[in-house]
């Protein structure tokens, strides 16, 4: 059974329950529509049984790669933008030391190269300081692009490829490239065949934004050191609650009823909020994943997010008192990585010493329990998302969780939860504009 | 005469030249209203004369602790949250290198400590990685705040101060602790006075979010090697020209009413977009600067912010084609810090040459071009500010032309801009639930 519940009754004073039992029909519809493959964008449904149903062969592939990239290489420089960034970024900040690519510590904790991600804006200042800091360093690329002409991706791999084949020759860089892309064809697929890069697959019925249990995700989060079975089976875990278990219990049919109810009350912004800022990542990835599905037709519910309590001494104001337009979604770690315990002071000048032998952590849950009151008296409604820990497992769990249940509501919503043509505008644009050849 | 300047030309098409002399007549007089000091909040107007009238004996002591630090110190921690963090956190991201705490590049680059941030949460995960990483290092404390109780500021110096007496002994460390406090009283100052830490001034009548160019921002932005005189002189031109120029040639005026008039048409949400990772947290100061100037009694507009091109592939798809609720003020650095020019590539399987040989910071250029033209045709009005670099004196000029149009803009909305007061909702409920003693 899955470790994340969750808990709504700090939203329940905002609706009534004839409200929810409707919505709750609305949500079961859309989970059948999901499941039977009868809704639009039914072709992007890989995802759904990834977590039972993956490449086995492809796997064991992954974590050779890694262990690899792990023996040869002190850096791993991870080329990719959207769907191909977001996921492997946020799983390996929560689950790696908070100062991961700091002094060593990726090397001697974890014996794994410091990961670097690039390709995922057109920087020239943050590329060329990147290349500063891989002076003396052996390192290797994973470059992740299904076709491998998106212009930001393209660019960077052109000059870390130039740059990696000087100084390990043609033939030495190619050992050290690690190319995810589509299985049979494009730009990427064709010239890591000529050049002789081990290649992993972007599926076909995969979206970018529901890849991170792909090679797409895998491979780096792998490099880092981090247990992808355990992720997996996180997700196998979810997946199960997901689809068998009954509408009332069931977490993330649960999460989309809420939502769109607010939703429909006129909650146009939804604020992920978490008090670990390790987690700042997992929401960055929450954001394209509910924005780019939903966010269609003039229709969704803004993302934004805020990381606690750093963010109630700057956004905090706003969310008590502005204009009432947010509801917001807590995701609470109910066992931190670390615990410290907070010291006794004999002059006790700064008053904390009616805290002294408490941990952090029980001041960190009680600043939550606070702010939740405080926002819900503020008017603003609260969703409490339970993650027992921060295991890969749970992580795995936590990831399908917010897929599945983005998948329902997009269907609630009346969209396609699994296209993205809003994207193309601004290439169109920026293709005409720089001449692209056919443009 | 000031280098950021304002383009409205993509946000014409949403307002009539009628409703935007209106709107410019409101912002005038707010701006007779905040430079009368006759509004409410106005015993914290002390910001807007701080580029000409501030403490020179002060200021020069903050360059000797810096001096000193970077001489003593492979790291220095700063203890502060909310306004005593954002502002000197965003100068430092965006005026040093783009991986300054790594590998020894502010050593090696700048002759200047790694600077992290910590007691702006209450994670001991992140505490307990922070210690990890100070082992075996020379490292001193920069703690900032007013009345040194902050909760999450208070348990972070408890620890780190305990740590830093157990390396360097009682004495050892007094000699590296600095503390930005008030002048005369609170917990804070009486510790430093009883200890002999050296300390610094948080001016009475300049909040928290305004105090960047005091030396709540200016110890740590100096500690890094960055030109805090250049960053002074900034501003004072930038304030020159809010002061004196006509209202039709005065940036944050302009800006100040844009926003009120988007505002007033229904946006609700404001996008501040960068096109280079070093400005994030450029944004996260902007948001509290809006945030929690303008977000009370139920009014203002809901901060958020993207980093692109990177964003696009996660926002874009909702700013393009989503609900209509936002406007979009871009930043735009005219000249960057570094250029890397595309390298030609015989087999052109990506399809790239026809950018070869040009610099990426043109195809970035022209992706802001193409995005801001995609996004108007969406719906989504455009505000442009440029930048002209992002050397300090710009950055200076930033920041104050920011916080004039906040005051300004503040006025117009019809609030206090100067005050907070639902940030102590749930300081007092985690007080109680914490059982501290009195609450």
């Amino acid at each position: 059974m899955s470790g994340i519940s969750i808990d709504a009754k700090r939203a329940e004073q905002f609706y009534s329950g004839e409200e929810f039992t409707a919505m709750m029909e609305r949500a079961k519809s859309a989970k059948e529509k999901l499941l039977g493959r009868m809704g639009e964008g039914n072709d992007f449904l890989g995802w759904l049984d990834l977590p039972v149903d993956y490449d086995k062969e492809e796997f064991a592939a992954i974590k050779e790669a890694a262990s690899k990239i792990r023996k040869d290489s002190d850096v791993l420089v991870v080329i990719g933008i959207g769907g191909s960034y977001l996921g492997a970024r946020a799983a390996i900040e929560f689950l790696r030391h908070s100062f991961y690519n700091n002094d060593s510590i990726a090397k001697n904790k974890y014996k794994a190269p410091q990961i670097y991600f690039v390709g995922n804006h057109i920087s020239g200042t943050y590329l060329t300081e990147l290349m500063d800091l891989l002076e003396g360093k052996d390192w290797s690329i994973n470059v992740i692009s299904k076709s491998g002409t998106t212009t930001e991706c393209a660019i960077a791999f052109r000059i870390f490829r130039e740059a990696l084949e000087k100084k390990y020759g043609k033939e030495g860089a190619a050992d050290r490239i690690y190319a995810t892309t589509d299985r049979k064809k494009g730009a990427l697929k064709t010239l890591s065949d000529a050049q002789g890069y081990k290649t992993f697959v972007v599926p076909d019925d995969v979206g970018g934004r529901f890849s991170v249990l792909t090679a797409v995700g895998l491979l780096p989060i792998a490099a880092s050191g981090a247990d992808i079975d355990a992720l997996m089976e996180g997700a196998r875990i979810a997946r199960e609650d997901a689809f068998n278990k009954s509408a009332e219990e069931c977490g993330p049919l649960c999460y989309a009823a809420l939502r769109n109810i607010f939703m429909e009350k006129g909650k146009s912004v939804e604020i992920l909020a978490n008090y670990e800022p390790s987690m700042h990542y997992i929401s960055e990835w929450w954001k394209q994943l509910y924005g780019e599905s939903e966010g269609k037709g003039g229709k969704g519910i803004f993302p934004a997010s805020v990381d606690l309590t750093t963010d109630l001494h700057s956004m905090g104001q706003f969310i008590q008192d502005g204009t009432r337009l947010m509801f917001e979604t807590v995701i609470a770690i109910d066992k931190p990585r670390a615990e410290v315990i907070i010291p006794s002071d004999d002059a006790d000048l700064d008053g904390l010493n009616y805290l002294a032998g408490k941990t952090m952590d029980y001041v960190n849950k009680n600043a939550m329990e606070g702010t939740i009151l405080a926002h819900t008296e503020g008017g603003v409604p609260n969703i409490l998302i339970h993650m027992p820990d921060t295991s890969e497992k749970s992580l795995g769990e936590l990831f399908y969780f917010f897929e599945f249940a983005c998948g329902v509501s997009g269907y609630m919503l009346g969209v396609n939860p699994f296209n993205q043509p809003g994207v193309e505008k601004y290439k169109a644009n920026m293709f005409k504009l720089l001449g692209k050849p056919g443009c």
